[in-house]
């Protein structure tokens, strides 16, 4: 995370913003490295100027901030020292008498920060204007891949724990608890509430699992889960048969198969044909590889995007849908998840996290040949066709 | 939740709002009785006009909003038909040649809405401006409180099964995770984190339970949890005693339990007094009560308020605290959770959640009698000094 700030600080430098106020959960997390505050109330900010970081909090954290972070100064809020108050004083600071310390122009968070924090702030600072943090989270350092790999190695351990719970008559909802369960018991939260579907349920790309849902024979189960694991996140989807699959069923299975393997198969084509200092991919033409290959097989196109970015959140930059105009460039973490959903039939979706390995990772001398440039599973279950 | 709707197309009206466009959980989950959207993302918004409701969200939840909500206009979202898109096309269709049906004016939530989407939204529609929903939520249905009192009760019996597990030994982490899998077993969800809290550590109001912490004899156990059970809340603190209580501790549960129960007992006298058509208490008040007596008694101030509503969310309005401008009136549901925090020794709180019982509960015909209007206690969890 000191590397992280440093980013930002050049950026800050670069577009002439004097501080940014950092306001969402993930953020405070990737620059303080602490993660324990609420996402449904507004509990912390982070100011940070050219020379100094603040953390704004009130006492039901000052210990664990002091004890934790140790780079930034807390400043307790309180009844009497709102975050208001508490940064009126610190822009009031940073104005001595020269110019040259003043805040004028300071970022904060458009997608997140509300329209009536807006407008209390605007009232403080000089100029607010969006400054872009998330951006920098797309970049995964190699600490911060291994994380990765640590949760989507706690899914893989829990798709087969789940493996043996899949039996006649359980319901969506126990199987999503048992999921839960085994990934908690191992010491990790769930990144989201995970999708249990049976049946025709499965064409239901985002089902919430229900009580009333007992698995039949002859029944699809597609399961949707992921694991957070120091505050790293992980995502898999894998989609078995309850019963001996039929000929629909597998003609569906391979092709959303066909369709996941050659959309990584031309992200290491690509990758290893580009030069060493020009690796980037548009995500869209990922998309497209896995989407026209399903809609030349004759079957609906996918009914959401191929993939998404993976870290501390679940679901964040890149995005690799039609419409995107995100790169995927070395040291990113994302999905691909192509699926084909028939209403009343049922769906199959097949979903891994693939990591764009970074050259000059320390525990592979030779990445930095640009041969060596490519896409690497981070989850590796089976993708063979699973009956039980 | 008709019968929401109808209130806030009464305050639109009154207000000049030609439209409200609603965006956070709990308010779509109030007036649409729709609660499957993710808080992470924006998935979904209502659109309410006069004479008609719109539901604009994407193809993962089309199917179960069609089957679930009937009183509302499914607009579904795709990469085609971005939400902009979609709310740039009601706008025109409620925009006839005649200037009567025009959406000049829309509503939308200032604590929800990111200053990105504003910027949006203002190129949609003429005019956008705040329009306040959590307000109507301060006072609850019969059908909410009901709502409400299933979860305390649940709660209840999470407080009677956690105090078999409370042992030597155990960590604040493991019983944390057993509060919430007895809550899931039994078909519910926590409504936060579970607080558990030992020995020093029950000083810090919002301990976050560690693996580390194990249970030693004479140490104060602080279990603060809340479950919800279908879309409503409940919240709920006690603090036992593992070993013989000694005298400090009993002083000190002893001050904050009449704190309590004075507070609850100032609602009950002067609601009881009021006249029917007047019955409101400023919550600031009730503050005062119980924080004045734990002062007196010569404790430090308690370092939080004194409550807080309880409802969709677990924080929401009325909130009682010294500076507090809500006011209490029937129908309201929230917290009594006075505390004292002694850094280095320990802390006692205890919560119960509170209904002013409003008059005409259809199971209470006689309710209608201004002497009958008062707080009624939801959680029913025994508050003698438990000494394990």
């Amino acid at each position: 995370m000191y590397k992280a700030i440093s980013k930002v600080r050049r950026q800050m430098l670069k577009k002439n913003f004097d501080a940014i106020l950092v306001s969402s959960v993930p953020n405070i997390t990737y620059l303080a490295g602490f993660s324990s505050f609420s996402k449904d109330e507004r509990e912390a900010y982070l100011l940070i100027t050219q020379n100094q970081n603040y953390i704004l909090t009130d006492g039901r954290y000052s210990e664990a901030v002091k004890s934790k972070i140790k780079n930034f100064k807390l400043i307790e809020i309180s009844s009497k020292l709102t975050f208001e108050k508490a940064l009126k004083d610190l822009a009031k600071k940073h104005s001595p008498r020269g110019e040259a310390g003043k805040i004028k122009q300071v970022g904060f968070e458009h997608h997140d920060i509300t329209v009536a924090e807006h407008k209390k702030f605007s009232s403080v600072f000089k100029t607010i204007k969006h400054f872009d943090i998330d951006n920098f989270r797309a970049i995964k350092s190699n600490q911060e891949i291994l994380a990765i790999e640590k949760a989507c190695k706690l899914g893989d351990e829990t798709f087969k724990y789940i493996l043996k719970k899949i039996k006649l008559g359980v319901s969506e909802k126990e199987l999503a608890f048992e999921i839960e369960f085994f990934i908690k018991k191992a010491g990790g939260d769930i990144s989201f509430p995970p999708i249990v579907a049976f049946g025709k349920n499965s064409a239901i790309p985002h089902h919430k699992p229900t009580e009333n849902t007992k698995l039949r024979t002859q029944n699809i189960v597609l399961l949707d889960f992921g694991v957070k694991l120091n505050d790293y996140c992980s995502d898999m989807t894998r989609t078995v048969f309850f019963g001996s699959a039929n000929a629909e069923y597998k003609k569906i299975y391979r092709t959303v198969l066909a369709a996941q393997k050659r959309a990584i198969e031309f992200l290491s084509s690509t990758f290893h044909s580009l030069p060493l200092h020009e690796k980037q991919i548009k995500a869209s033409q990922v998309d497209k590889v896995a989407r026209t290959y399903i809609l030349e097989k004759g079957f609906p196109t996918i009914p959401h995007s191929l993939g998404h970015g993976v870290g501390l959140e679940v679901h964040e930059s890149p995005r690799l849908s039609p419409k995107s105009k995100d790169r995927l460039k070395p040291g990113g973490v994302f999905t691909i998840e192509p699926g084909i959903y028939i209403p009343g039939f049922g769906g199959v979706r097949i979903e891994d996290v693939v990591v764009i390995e970074n050259s000059g990772l320390p525990r592979r001398p030779l990445r930095r040949e640009a041969s060596k440039v490519g896409p690497r599973l981070l989850t590796k279950s089976t993708k063979e066709i699973i009956e039980i």
